[in-house]
């Protein structure tokens, strides 16, 4: 039934590039002055124009290293901003580039407001026709329901999808999330609003476009999680340099082995200047050890989950 | 004591803006494509160029309007954002045009992450020598007191400030807010945080860097802010178009009648179209009609604040 110009549920897209890619990383892109490759660096950080055109460079430098064995990106819109209107247009250009190399792109912002201004955001940045073009966002749920749904309609709209974070990775994390209120913590207040917005908007692959982040520090609650928002797409930040590992995340995956993905920035990004790294690629092979740390941390990923089916 | 090269302290900052206006407003500046003066409207609103030309226009010329009358503005990033980095561009000018008109600016983004992120963020927009150059921003609590310290410890570096959100402005606010954990509400908790991290960052106006945000809509719970943050500059929202009267924001102002400023922006910035200013200014001229809607609101204002001073 399905037609070229119909546009697809975002829980299914999320679930295609997982069996597509056979990968359930996302490679997280923030980029930052003093871990750019050396050929990269630029003389003085603080010329924003130059240092936004190495950021540029860097990340679709990544994306061609990684296209073939990662199906999700997530630049994180801060270390862009930190360079000013010069930043932004490399974001733009970054998420283009993603997109064209058939990659799901999540911008994490952690956007959120109020009403009509919550409305501004999602129009902003999620769909195809938005100006950033972004396939989804991932959202903060301080403000409540009210400010989530505005993002939730926009998906409805344009097969968007968002995040909406429920547990995060930090160690700080538990100061309101983890706070007990009616018997119930704050964290899974917000799984249940996660559920609930999902229950009518199921895709094929039984997802929903409400995705939800929950930090691989905290693989108790992970499981948890998981059980209490069964039909939505996890994100799953604090892997390898926050120190979450495989078995931290293996929770976060459903019966087939999909479902979650599991975010990598630096350990990815700057393999090239991993320890273990250093000998076999030189400073001018950094995509090549982006590559190989993805191949590795798809090894370890795909260990610790039943694959039941492939594309 | 001071020299011309010391930067002064925000809490300061904000209450010599009071004093120096004789105005409790922040003027925000949310510009929409179908309100703008019919002189300034783009034929294609999906030119993101051309509007976001016409939004800097129009801020700019709002910000000429209300210099002498009010002493804060608050761009909301979010209808900037909505035009890509072009609209982007637009916001950077804005916020320099602003502090060059001796105005403090409140970056409206709700920002917030992690670790380095948060440090990202805050480097990004909080003082002069920022990308953005904004004096402060606004951020979001739901992460966790690790998650706002980066912003605190930006704004030692450079006396910039920061706005937490505590208790916002919309309907459903209470969803997390109003959540009693511990026989303490979150906004309480919030609170209390925000006091601490002022504790030791006090001005010789006696508020530190640290504000809030409490919405007009919730005047008790404003009265009860006031008093749990007293060292906290409150910014108040959700006065006007929201339902907010000068009445229901009397409570967030300190005996001398400062410590809070009060935010409008559609009844400011597109008063032109309000049925009431219709008859006394046309279409051209928006900027008369903005001063006369910051006149009057100054007017009600400073009727329910106790004014112990004038500079």
């Amino acid at each position: 039934m399905t037609t070229l110009t119909t546009p697809r549920h975002f829980g299914d897209r999320m679930d295609e590039a997982i069996q597509r890619s056979g990968s359930v990383i996302c490679v997280g892109l923030d980029p930052r002055p003093d871990q750019l490759p050396p050929r990269l660096r630029v003389q003085d950080p603080k010329n924003r124009r130059e240092l936004a055109k190495a950021y540029e460079t860097f990340c679709l430098g990544i994306i061609d290293a990684i296209a073939g064995r990662a199906g999700v990106i997530k630049p994180q819109a801060a270390f862009f901003e930190e360079l000013g209107p010069d930043g932004m247009a490399a974001l733009g250009s970054v998420i283009r580039y993603g997109t064209r190399k058939g990659l799901l792109v999540i911008l994490d912002g952690k956007r959120n407001d109020i009403g009509t201004t919550a409305e501004a955001y999602a129009r902003a940045f999620i769909g195809p026709e938005s100006a950033w073009g972004c396939d989804a966002l991932t959202v903060s749920p301080y403000l409540g329901q009210d400010s989530i749904e505005p993002f939730v309609k926009r998906c409805d709209e344009v097969a968007g999808g968002l995040f909406v974070l429920v547990k995060t990775s930090n160690p700080g994390s538990g100061f309101l999330q983890d706070q007990v209120a009616g018997e119930k913590k704050i964290y899974l207040r917000v799984a249940e609003l996660v559920t609930s917005l999902n229950a009518t908007r199921l895709g094929a692959s039984g997802y929903g476009p409400v995705g939800s982040v929950v930090g691989a520090t905290y693989p108790e609650q992970l499981h948890e999680l998981r059980a209490a928002m069964p039909t939505s797409p996890i994100l799953i930040p604090g892997f390898g340099a926050q120190g979450g590992s495989a078995s931290d995340v293996a929770g976060g995956f459903d019966t087939r082995g999909r479902g979650a993905i599991v975010n990598s920035s630096r350990h990815i990004i700057f393999a090239y200047d991993r320890p273990e790294f250093r000998g076999k690629f030189g400073d001018d092979h950094w995509q090549a050890a982006a590559d190989a740390a993805v191949q590795e941390m798809n090894d370890q990923l795909n260990a610790v989950r039943s694959i039941t089916e492939h594309a």
